[in-house]
């Protein structure tokens, strides 16, 4: 045998949804690979490549979509992992470091070889705060709202530990069919520490035909304004409208705590 | 005179350095415009096309940049303003609004007809945390170290604050040649508020070929890691390495604070 088999994984992101918003790393990518893996929708927007084997599978499956891809991997073949946006933002590139960490012995050897790369892409939320004007502009923070892998106690006290320190924050998943309350417990969280005019965007379905953007204020934000496929973006205390857009300034004054 | 002149402001992100991690947007943006502002090494990665007009200035012009680009773009032509990475995140966006906020009387009527667009881009942390694997994998913050346009008092509050939370963290210009001071402090505030075998990485220049990486504990970083062309990324306590990778879980635990 000539040369050993040395198969790749390549975490991708697709950026937020638009073809343009790829990288043309990325794109490199995705014409050199022989199979990609992925949640549905993110697989569907490869369907037209004919040089490429689908492996589409259902949210909430990534640590058996990891495995399956890895092993493909290991057969010597160029795979790709699909997410959306940023594959280290809320994405798969975690979740392949995870099978691996916790792999069988047998699993280990056959992995061992394989080239692991991730490749980054336009996450939601600076294509939310683009299409916004420059709401991330400051200091930010970014919090999954989803209580499906962490305690809601933890994610509450991250919005009211953000808050009294004064970052923007951008919110994902702020909520889902199966767990409304997400978004309600972080806008509890947000009056009580946050004055009543502060400013909240809500971004959904960012560079796509369907895409909506609100800017109100938090004592007129409804948990009605936020699905799973909208970003909220918080501003800090200085984030300010200018015409039809949002900003936050790049100067800070001494505020009173300090 | 058949059109009014409505000339164009497009405030694009360049990616952190090398040329495929533009988006296929920027790429058409440069393809289509008249003029390009931007400080000087950003300008200078567009120094080969000739159908453009450039106008590099100095680090901190900012805003008289910005408002030398919204008079150009107000003669009718086709502008933009480079950053590096993301337009967003510490870059131009800001400045440009911050400009149009307090525009004279003149400026607002000759300004009023601009069209201005932000389009993002791989933003430097990004493009660390894939190098490095996914260690912005669970929630974060993201901290600009300069204590140029904000007290260094905020900065320090808001490291604690992040810590208490338990973010992972990414810092931008942790230091220059004028204020060597800058990560100096945050060290010390990590120390306190740290394990010591907290993992901390040094991401230099990703993707450009002299890229560096480094990853060591808190308890073994020093200051001269971190130079104004790093950037630092601290992981949350269960950040761990796996292989060459290092990558923070997407599940988290209830700790003995809740």
């Amino acid at each position: 045998m000539p040369n050993a088999i040395t198969g790749q994984l390549c975490v991708v992101g697709l950026g937020p949804g638009h073809a343009d918003l790829l990288t043309e790393q990325v794109k490199k990518s995705i014409a050199e690979a022989t199979d990609a893996f992925g949640y549905f929708p993110y697989v569907e927007r490869l369907s037209g490549l004919a040089h490429l084997r689908l492996h589409a599978s259902d949210n909430r499956e990534e640590l058996d979509r990891a495995r399956a891809a890895l092993n493909v991997a290991a057969e010597g073949r160029k795979v790709l992992m699909l997410s959306s946006g940023d594959p280290g933002v809320f994405a798969m590139a975690s979740a392949v470091f995870e099978v691996l960490e916790h792999a069988s012995p047998d699993e280990r050897q056959r992995w061992s070889a394989l080239q692991i790369e991730v490749q980054p892409g336009i996450t939601a939320m600076l294509a939310a705060a683009a299409r916004l004007g420059a709401p991330l502009g400051h200091d930010f923070c970014t919090i999954n709202l989803s209580d499906n892998l962490k305690p809601a106690a933890v994610i509450e006290r991250r919005i009211r530990l953000a808050a009294q320190a004064d970052f923007a924050m951008a919110f994902y998943n702020p909520c889902s069919r199966s767990r409304p309350e997400g978004f309600v417990r972080a806008l509890k969280v947000l009056r009580e520490e946050c004055e009543p005019e502060r400013l909240i965007c809500f971004a959904r379905n960012v560079s796509r035909d369907d895409e909506t953007v609100t800017v109100t204020s938090l004592s007129s934000a409804k948990a009605e304004m936020a699905d799973m496929r909208t970003l909220v973006i918080v501003g800090n205390r200085l984030t300010r409208r200018i015409g039809r857009h949002v900003y936050t300034p790049r100067s800070y004054e001494m505020p009173s705590y300090a």
